[in-house]
């Protein structure tokens, strides 16, 4: 069962049509969205916000539809995207929390939330990101990151991430990187050493996909689809479930 | 599968005793608890924080031990309380949220919060609670209520309240009557003329369990177990689970 099959099982069943959905983008199993962007067409003469309340009406608990608006014929929500951003959650404290399970990675030893910081930042700019991701399926290899910050909220730790666009595995590895900075395995320059080597074999382990959220995704004015509306109010962290979830356009 | 029966078997595990442990008080099922304390008896010579530890090694992923600390031989969890403090948490929009799904109450219809807040302010003081409660086990009927206040944070309503006890059901039945002030169907003044009625019928539905939080039990500072640190981090609202859980000393 994948959020996009069950998207167009949902869209499907409200325009009585065959329908098919084109993300922003691949999230990792076992990993959350907040805000995704998926495109389709339809000959349906329902307007927008009725289209929206019906499919929300077909679809099951853990994938929610948060808005809809109509787009160019030719928008494509992948190619199209200015920006992703993601939200990286690390519960810390010694002791596991039954509320964050599935939805956080769980890191006992204390981080040093402000060197990790610190690593974060060192990643801004346009830079081959090879050392940070599985490239097997990438031609380029360079992204732009426009965003990188760490911050300890309480017990968790919360990493931020835009970029023009992230590779396979990306986040996450940069997770796992700053996990091994935080606690002091690794001093925060090693990460720009890490970056300019393109070595993947440097970085820290990948950390799991449960602590990922899909938390915005950008377009360009002309491209359309901003101003849809907020998601989910994303400042709790909209903690996500033991599920994979998408809430889409 | 109760929470106490888990937590026995844990605590037997590790003491190689029969082990009986007393709560500060029922939870509903459903429900979640981000602070609740237990008291059990042991021969063990093993150290409090080490004993702490291996009773979480022998927990599920639902239920975790935040803190031990010894306490009087006689302390006891529920008629030593001086207060308990419970949250009740609403999703308002119009949208349900895969994340908060089992951890807190949807309503649609967007809700007056600053109404809710006057209505809950004036159930402070003590009360012959019964218009809010199951009363059938109960013999006294008088709580006193010491913090009652509702606030908005985003697309959560946030109901907050402390008193000297809660009998079955009353922060769901006020929650209830909250709810229907909030969108409307009565006004603020009536959940003081509901409390002197001392009739349920008046009051609104029973709101479901999912959206219940015990988040703090206080004892009077002779009777030992504050000050045992604190628990989670309430302030992200500790999402609970689609389980029955606590966390305890």
């Amino acid at each position: 069962v994948t959020v996009q099959g069950t998207l167009e099982k949902a869209i499907g069943a409200v325009t009585q049509e065959q329908i098919r959905v084109i993300g922003s983008g691949r999230t990792d199993a076992g990993g959350h969205a907040l805000h995704q962007v998926v495109a389709f067409s339809t000959e349906s003469a329902l307007p927008v916000e009725t289209l929206c309340r019906a499919i929300n009406a077909h679809l099951p608990d853990d994938v929610s539809v948060t808005g809809a608006t109509d787009a160019d014929i030719d928008f494509h929500p992948r190619f199209d995207a200015a920006s992703r951003s993601y939200r990286y959650l690390i519960w810390n404290r010694p002791i596991p929390s039954p509320f964050w399970v599935g939805r956080a990675a769980f890191v006992k030893p204390r981080l040093e939330e402000s060197a990790m910081d610190v690593a974060a930042r060192s990643l801004l700019g346009r830079h081959d990101f090879s050392a940070f991701a599985d490239v097997r399926e990438e031609t380029n290899h360079y992204r732009h990151m426009y965003r990188a910050e760490c911050r300890r909220d309480g017990d968790l730790v919360v990493l931020e991430l835009e970029a023009s666009g992230f590779m396979r595995q990306m986040v996450r590895s940069i997770a796992g990187t700053l996990i091994r900075i935080g606690s002091g395995r690794m001093s925060p320059e090693s990460m720009q050493e890490i970056l300019t080597s393109l070595d993947r074999s440097r970085a820290g382990d990948t950390a799991p996909a449960c602590g990922l959220y899909l938390i915005d995704v950008r377009y360009a004015d002309s491209a359309s689809p901003n101003g849809l509306g907020d998601p989910f109010s994303t400042k709790h962290y909209g903690p996500g479930g033991p599920f994979r979830t998408e809430e889409s356009v």
